[in-house]
Formats: structure tokens, sequence, C-alpha cells
């Protein structure tokens, strides 16, 4: 999934120190080999032990404890999904780098250039090990427990799926964008999902409601996501940070250019700029052919449909102002940007 | 871990087909697009999505069942140990083989030249969630199991450390013959070991009694490996199927050859030959080398020993006559051979 810009809403950033001190003791039960490694993904460490201080934005950790607090339980009682989600994403960050050859995340060699892909396969497999461990030994209530490690399994696969469909696009001459939400309903939804779904379970909610709150939550990261391959290509690059040549010249395929792929116009002309790199001055042509095909509209209609869904989802929950408004500003924070 | 030979007693083989039929259901929860390669994985259908039947030995979810059974429990109580114990040990060699460059495994292309290794990683991940699955979502006693989890998780992450050792050491010089044992036991012993507790503690066996049936496992797994690192070199072809001249043709750094590394003579040899292909011819110097420095002994004494550690265990059990009777068929099914 892409970044989340700064400016989280207080709700998000409350707890960090909490859930940092969580993740740090996950990872230190029962020294192994696998440690150290895997403190330098999560941040703490460089490559040769030293401490540094690196950590990501920890979203999704700090959902499961929005979602633990909004049905009135200690938000803290989420602790130990906020754990398992974060560690679990960690450790498919660690295998993505493998599967897609990425040399450098947050301008760190990632895992694999630093012990080489058989022992970053051997890295992620622990992270997953711990991630799991995390719930099932975290002492809290079983048939919670239980619970939510059936939601976090399930998101698991999904995002493994998602994965799998990712790279089997790779070959495919045709995508289509149900395919395309299908995938990354798996690659960015289901473990944000997961996150709520599961911290409200620790929290007490009944199964339907966290269900509810789950799936607020993968909507969310379907707007966001929508949201994000829009900027990046029309975005405002004081804004989003990033130069909107970006996707393009990286010849991504995201949702409006598997959109354009099938326009008798877009379609050739995308094909040829992607085929060779020396035809990437083309650069405003495939830009205009895209609007002229509606991708840039598609988008936008894409993470409104996205957004409303997701609002109508919360409007069904019995909740109190005070958790009403966590949730806007929750939903603001991935759907903020103007476009 | 090498395979065991034919001649499995009548324990071990009594309730293949219990077993087979709970992995498939286990492979067919929530259907994803990586069912349909993991059934190829485990031997029950080809590339092409048809039918077969390749199935391994399945002996680790017999050693769970065996377990279960000892303590007076129905046998099948263990089978969710039996199944997540057989998933873990399939994701492991799907991912093993990716590190090992193994494109080929009883007969069948590994699934990493199937799918390449980009999608072999997320199939190995997928099997490893399906294990964890089919013991979280097996129903059984709430308290047990999560005790088996707990076992289960520290089995994996020792797994995974010996993996890691393991490639480790192929960038290393000198490796101790304490350090291989320690790469062993995570590699072939801990698995051995944990299907047999997480059995015994889904039978209902006390925590105590599982875990000295647990390390009674993981010795014998280690004295099935020092028999068999013994019998690569000095077997006799005809009983083990195998030439003896393979361990050292294929370089590998079996226990002989690790301790003989040391060997003022045997060590400078060893390095010549096994850095140069055409030197193979030298191969009756090499064995005669490994003698001369005491390898084969070592070999015979370490696998004694483990032997033997693991018969005190068992004495120690309170056990009915029956119940001895079976662990000393097990015992003696993996360390029966003569040498």
């Amino acid at each position: 999934m892409a970044s989340l810009g700064s400016g989280a809403p207080g709700v998000i950033s409350r707890h960090r120190d909490a859930i940092e001190e969580a993740l740090r003791a996950a990872l230190e039960i029962d020294e192994s080999p696998l440690a150290g490694p895997s403190r330098y993904v999560m941040g703490w460490q460089g490559t040769d032990g030293r401490p540094m201080e690196a950590g990501g934005k920890r979203i999704r950790p700090a959902l499961a404890l929005v979602a633990a607090g909004i049905f009135n339980a200690d938000p803290l009682s989420g602790l130990p999904a906020a754990v398992a989600i974060e560690l679990i994403h960690n450790f498919s960050l660690v295998h993505d780098e493998i599967q897609d050859h990425d040399d450098v995340r947050h301008g760190r060699p990632t895992a694999y250039t630093v012990w080489g892909p058989g022992q970053a396969i051997n890295l992620g497999d622990f992270m997953y090990g711990r991630a799991i461990r995390a719930l099932s030994e975290s002492g809290a209530d079983p048939s919670r427990c239980v619970r939510a490690m059936a939601v976090l399994m399930r998101a698991v696969e999904g995002m493994i799926a998602g994965q799998w469909r990712d790279i089997s696009f790779e070959s495919r001459e045709r995508v289509s964008v149900d395919e395309y939400i299908e995938m990354i309903e798996g690659k960015t939804g289901v473990l944000l999902g997961a996150s709520l779904e599961m911290g409200a379970t620790l929290g007490g909610a009944a199964e339907s409601e966290a269900a509810t709150l789950g799936r607020w939550g993968t909507r969310l990261g379907l707007a966001f996501q929508a949201i994000d391959d829009y900027l990046g290509i029309w975005g405002d690059e004081v804004l989003t940070g990033k130069t909107t040549t970006g996707d393009i010249a990286r010849r991504k395929k995201t949702l409006p250019i598997i959109h354009a792929l099938d326009d008798p116009l877009a379609g050739p002309l995308i094909r040829t700029v992607y085929a060779d790199e020396s035809q990437m001055e083309r650069y405003d042509e495939v830009v205009a052919a895209l609007e002229a095909a509606g991708a840039d509209a598609l988008c936008r209609d894409m993470a409104r449909r996205f957004a409303n869904e997701a609002e109508d989802m919360v409007a069904a929950l019995e909740l109190d102002d005070a958790a009403r408004d966590t949730l806007r500003s929750v939903g603001d924070y991935f759907c903020q940007r103007d476009f």
C-alpha cells in the first residue's frame, strides 16, 4: 500500500509509544538468530546492530487501538491485535521486496539486499510466526483471542492472494478493473479491515459490530488506493511530495492505466510507451489519452463510491457521538486529499 | 530431513487415510487462487489440476496420532496437530527449495520451478497460514489448543532458525560439530518433537508428559540424522538405495565432513576435493582420511548417544506396556538400521 501523508489525527498518533514498546517485546521473546534482523526491518537498529530510530507510522496498529476504544473498552486492550497486524505487514514487506526486487525502502537497504533472498525468506517467515505468537500467547480472553485469530488468518490469506494476483498480472496482456480491485483489496484493504475488526473483537465488540468495522476499514483502504492511484498521475507534486511522472515512468499498472489499456486509442499508446524506455518523452501524450479515455474520472468515481460505501457502513453501527467523531477523523485521514 | 525407509510399523501407517482426508479438508476451506498449487505440493494433483496420487509418507502426522493414543485418548483427537505439522513441513519444503535451488523432489518439478520463486514464496506463506488455521479453527478444547499452538510456534521458529543457520554455514570457513547439531536439531528434530508434544497435548496429556514425549522425538530426530549422515558415506548401497558417493559428490557438509574439516590431514584434503570437481576421483582417499580422523566412529557414537538419551526420556514416563511397545516400535523405526 502507498504511504499516507503526514498530519495523522490525534487518535492515530496517541498511543505510538505503547505500540512501539509492545512491538519490541514481541521481537525479544526467546532470543533467536533472526531477532536482530527483524529489529532491523522494524527500523530500530542498523545492519550492525546499533540502535537507530526509523520506525514506520504504525497506522495499522493504531487502527486496532481505535477500534478497541470505540466500544468503550481500554484502547490498549487491542494491543495484541496491533502487534500481530504490524508484524504481518512487515513480514509481507520483506517477502514482497524479494518478489519485486526492491532494493531500498524509506532510504534503507531492504532485508534481501542485506542478507540475500534466501535469508530474507527465513526472516519473513520468522516475523510471520512472531505475529501469530503476539496474539496466541497474549493472555487475552481465550474466546476473543480465537475469534481475532480467525480474522487475522483470513486477512493474511487475502493479502497473500492479492500478492499472488499482482504477480500473475505481470505476465498477462489484459487485466480488468474488477480484477484490479480484487487484487488491491487483498494488498491494501484486508489488513486495514482486519486491524479494526481484531481490535474491536479484543475490545469486546459483538461479532457483527466488529465485522462491520472491518468492512469499513477495507472500503477505506480501497478508497485510499483509488485516490493514491489518481494522485500518482494528476496529483499536486507540492502536496503529494512525489513527481506525477513517477507512476508512468515506473511503468506501474495502476487503476487509470488498467482502465485505459482497454481503450482503443489510449491502450496501444500506453503499450508502446511502456515497452520502450525511449518513448517516455511522450509522457504528456499519455496523460492526455488517459483523460480522453476517462481514466481520471474513473478514479475519482471509484474513490467516492468506496468512501460512500464506507460511510454507509459506519452509519449502521450504534455508536455515541464521540465514537462517531473518531471514526470520521480516521475516514477523513484516509480520504482527506482534494482531488 | 532425509527420507525414512519403507517398512513403517503399523502404528505409523494405521491412520493414513484419515490423515489424508483431514489434510485435504484443510486445503479446501475458503477457496483461494493458491489452493490448487498447494494441492500440487501435497502430491494430489498435477500442474494442470488433474488428480494424481503421490503424497508423502506423512510420518509427522502419524506421530501426532501415536502421541494422542499413548495417553489412552482416541488417536484421532490428535488430527488438528497432525494436519498443522504436515502443512508446516510442506510450507518449509516449498521455501527451502527456492533457497537451495532444488528443481526436483520425488521425481516432480518443485513449486518454484513450476510457478517461479516469487509465487513459491506466496505458496509457502499460504500453506503456513493453513497450518495455523488447521489448529486454531479446529474446534478442539480451547485450553489444549492454546498450549498446542505455543508448541507449534516454538517449533516453527526453531525450524526457521535451523534453516537460517544452514544457509549462514555456506559462507563460513569453519562450523563446529556443536553448531551442526544445533542446526539439524532445528531442521530435523524440533518438528518431530512438536508432532508428538502437540498430539499428546490434544490427547489430554499433562504438560510435563507432553514435553517429555516432545524431547524424545527431538532426540530420535537427531539420532536418525546422525545415522543418515553415516550411511550417506558408509551405508550399504543395496539397503539404503542411495549411492554412498552421493554425499561427497554433492559436496554436502554432513556430520562426518564437519568433524573431519578440523582434522589436520583430512581437512585440507576435503577442502581441495570440494573446491574442484575434477578432484572427485580422489573419493577413496577422502573416505580413508575421514576414517583416519574418526569421522565414522563419531557418527556412530553420536547416534547411540542420542538414541540412548531418547530411551532414558521414555523410561521416565508412566506408561502401560502397550504404550511402551508402541514407542519402542517407533524408536526402532527411526534408529533401526545396522551401522
